[in-house]
């Protein structure tokens, strides 16, 4: 007997399907035939083509869509040009890129669009150090920061959330991966508790995955001044065109919190 | 590489220490370690303990808390006992329950507490033919009929839904399992198809499964006269003792559509 059966079946079908289109510095591209291609970092699958709308768009969007007026925005480890493509649905903006590894650049080839994304003229990508570009970066840069963070862990200290409150402007706002709330309680609660060093406004949100683990999956937002359920910007979230997983309801709905998880992390969350 | 290798490290973990408590008719208990008791049928997870409150909180209160007074609940296939528990949380009712397999009612004594809720006064338990039952129910009945199907396809047609509505109060309403909108959309249509025959409102609602496929699960609901997220009731929803996952919130967020999946189903969605 199987736990996850169908998700396994699934899985098993694929084993015999796989194709390896890309590897190089822990980065890897599969051509799974079900889950359609797939990018994988250090062995850990990041994202399908299934999911990434549903990955992406809500990263994206419920960070653009959370703010008044934004135009500049910062994605840390955004390499693979999935969350650079879904911020350029927005016309009035432009785009820095930190990535720490080059061969993700390379590997967003395989996806035949993301690459592309990367090439925009609002577009300005940099291969280097993550802290040390934070570290660099002037005081109110910008007005959204998205940390697309594979590693849950490596970027979750004080220093960063410190350098991100400083680089961010009076109303600014950052979107960052936060563990499991299912499978990993206690890293999801260092997420928000970095945050809340920082943030006057601290609150998780979920989005669903195909590819990793148990289906569900939670981002975490600090903000500086927009509440990201009071503020969201209606015409924006459901007037932007090209979108397939994102729109207001969904923006809204993704904060809703079971009533034992609102208990175990009260101390946690400030909203 | 795996596809869902968090998933899939946890389950290789629960073979080494699964335990089968209980076997009968195709009903089987394990005890898994990780995620506690599983309840399987016709080797299909249906539920484990810790996602029974996921299921069982969304599938019982969002009926119930979208209804004005709901007194009189029918539960079909509701022999496991898991759905009946949450339905005593609300004082003021009372509960027939119809099974099939007499042997789910054995199998709810490995749980230590499901068992309890179909001996309680309140409840009636008929084991017999579902279809037989309904069609010899009276009309009006019922305010709210709560399909429990583990197997998503054996109740799924118009005479059915025809009964259902029948036994129904002319304010009634139903919910039912109705198959994964990213692995059987097609399934899922069917379900809504079939509410769409006989009820106003027809919508889906999602809920989280840390056994079933794909994580995100799908339930339906047909109404002749309340609207699931208009008329809430948040008084129930939100001080009702009890309740670990459901609140007034998680109600009417789980009723979000993505923008793609909207499209895909306007035409069987009655909202």
């Amino acid at each position: 007997m199987l736990l996850t059966q169908g998700v396994v079946d699934i899985v098993k079908n694929e084993y015999t399907v796989k194709e390896k289109l890309f590897e190089k510095d822990g980065v890897e591209v599969f051509d799974s035939g079900y889950f359609g291609k797939i990018l994988v970092a250090n062995n850990q699958a990041l994202y399908c083509e299934h999911d990434s709308a549903m990955r992406h768009e809500i990263l994206a969007h419920t960070a653009m869509c959370s703010h008044e007026e934004p135009q500049r925005v910062l994605v840390v480890d955004g390499g693979d040009g999935a969350v650079v493509a879904e911020l350029l649905k927005h016309k009035e903006i432009t785009i820095d890129v930190i990535e720490r590894n080059a061969s993700m650049v390379e590997a967003a080839k395989c996806f035949g669009c993301y690459d592309k994304a990367l090439e925009d003229a609002r577009v300005n990508v940099t291969i280097g150090d993550t802290v040390a570009f934070l570290g660099e970066a002037k005081e109110e840069s910008y007005d959204i920061v998205i940390i697309n963070r594979c590693d849950e862990a490596y970027l979750n200290d004080k220093a960063v959330m410190a350098h991100v409150n400083r680089i961010l402007t009076e109303k600014g706002l950052v979107v960052m991966d936060a563990s499991s709330q299912l499978f990993d309680m206690a890293g999801h609660k260092e997420v928000l508790a970095a945050l809340g060093e920082e943030f006057k406004i601290v609150m998780p949100f979920r989005y669903s995955s195909m590819v990793r683990v148990g289906g569900e999956q939670w981002f975490a937002l600090g903000s500086k001044f927009f509440h990201p359920t009071a503020d969201v910007n209606l015409q924006r979230a459901d007037l932007t065109d090209g979108f397939t997983w994102y729109n207001s309801d969904v923006h809204v709905a993704q904060f809703a919190l079971p009533t034992a998880t609102f208990n175990l992390l009260k101390e946690y969350i400030k909203r």
